[in-house]
């Protein structure tokens, strides 16, 4: 299971780093310049980090030949011994959903995590969480979003209580199924939200929290102790633009040290 | 603006038929067998559907074959001046989903209208907006879906009433922007909610509003009337698998038949 090898990765290497690899073409010289970065910039963080995050949109953006490389990035990752968690925010209904699932959390995909939007509804989350509990993945469901505008809708108030906190219980519901223990139901929470960060890790106690916004979007690795439990555990932290391009001049180096910077401040932060 | 040429298309070709095709390869002997049927069947139907619809998750469930094909299909619908609506239902934050609409909605692509998730905020849905006045396409948000679990989130009371409708107002003051005629911001409404549908309809009087559901899902045509304005327009209804697979044979004449038999049923339902 996904958060399973993310916990025992977390304890074992001593890192709450999701690398996020969201590549942008302009930034880069070349097709291939972006390619050989960002697959060095794999290798060379893989030591630091928990897990790699990439983003779906910035390889879409690139055409059918980003959507190959992601996919020869995720191979590579898991030749790394690397989890992949990718970040695709994919929803739909029914067979729609069993489809989505399919493309990206079984076959060469299985034990992927997949980002997910619950906006449809909890039972179209089933077909992404039984894929993975099936395939040995997990799910990541959008509970509270890194940018200002989540509160539109997140925030709203209902009879059973802000939005996100439906989605919060909805989702420890399902993540009860599979006992007390760490499940396969994970949760994004934005790392710009540090004074909600309690109220969401005790709602979902058994969920791992997956935070991003650290570093460009603002997030401070010193305001997320409160995403961990008790054992200084249970959440990732990503961070893209502050590693992969760390330095003007892409320097592979420059994204390691960043990512080491970033692995030391959040375990800093669980430590205080 | 896409909603313009449907517009132009509805009253040109008497159709509100929206052609879902959602191709299963399981249904089909062999990838190549998918290919040749489903793009019979877009040509097929072409002149008597507004748009065609690609469900992306089914594509994407064929591996990178699958989107290409994908695109493939999308050329081809273009080649046939039929105006494309691609179902990925994405939605992200900022830069990234910029890089989403880059990826759907521009070159090629441009002029395509997309359908997005409105959970991360309305901001959010700005890019998409944004690359849809700009290249002459535009959006269909999700309001309310045609799913049973819909009513999880989007039925749930707020201070500004049903998720869902403060989901349509907002789209409705977005779309405001753009003068009193019809607007580039499209919403998805289930047809299997006919009950709802003068209300969306009223919240939303600039939007086209397009109905998944029709045939195996289980909407009816006759019950749809009220998805229309009063000149019988402004909105479009897909069916999917009732048409492409109308036949156990995957006959494309039988698709073609079962395309007209909605149309008809459509049109017979304005004029009531």
């Amino acid at each position: 299971m996904f958060h399973q090898r993310l916990l025992e990765r977390t304890q074992k290497l001593n890192t709450r780093l999701c690398l996020g690899l969201d590549p942008r073409l302009n930034a880069h010289g070349s097709f291939e310049q972006m390619k050989q970065q960002t697959l060095a910039v794999l290798e060379g963080v893989a030591p630091y980090a928990a897990c790699v995050k990439p983003q779906a949109a910035f390889y879409e953006a690139m055409g059918l030949e980003g959507i190959a490389f992601m996919v020869e990035l995720m191979r590579l990752a898991r030749t790394l011994g690397l989890p992949v968690l990718l970040d695709a925010k994919r929803g739909d209904i029914g067979s729609t959903a069993e489809a989505y699932a399919q493309a990206w959390m079984t076959g060469e995909h299985a034990g992927n995590a997949l980002t997910v939007n619950p906006y449809l509804g909890f039972e179209t989350l089933r077909p992404f969480i039984d894929a993975g509990r099936k395939n040995g993945g997990g799910v990541f469901v959008l509970v509270k979003t890194s940018n200002p505008g989540s509160k539109d809708l997140q925030d709203l108030q209902t009879p059973q209580g802000l939005l996100a906190e439906v989605v919060a219980k909805a989702l420890d519901q399902i993540a009860a199924e599979e006992g007390d223990g760490i499940s396969s139901v994970g949760a994004v929470v934005g790392a710009t939200h540090p004074a909600e960060l309690k109220k969401f890790r005790d709602l979902m106690p058994r969920a791992t929290l997956l935070l991003p916004g650290l570093g460009a979007q603002g997030a401070r690795a010193e305001d997320l102790a409160d995403a961990f439990n008790a054992e200084g555990v249970g959440a990732v932290v990503s961070a893209s633009r502050g590693i992969q391009y760390a330095s003007a001049d892409l320097d592979v180096e420059a994204a390691v040290q960043a990512a080491i910077g970033f692995r030391d401040q959040l375990n800093q932060a669980v430590q205080h």
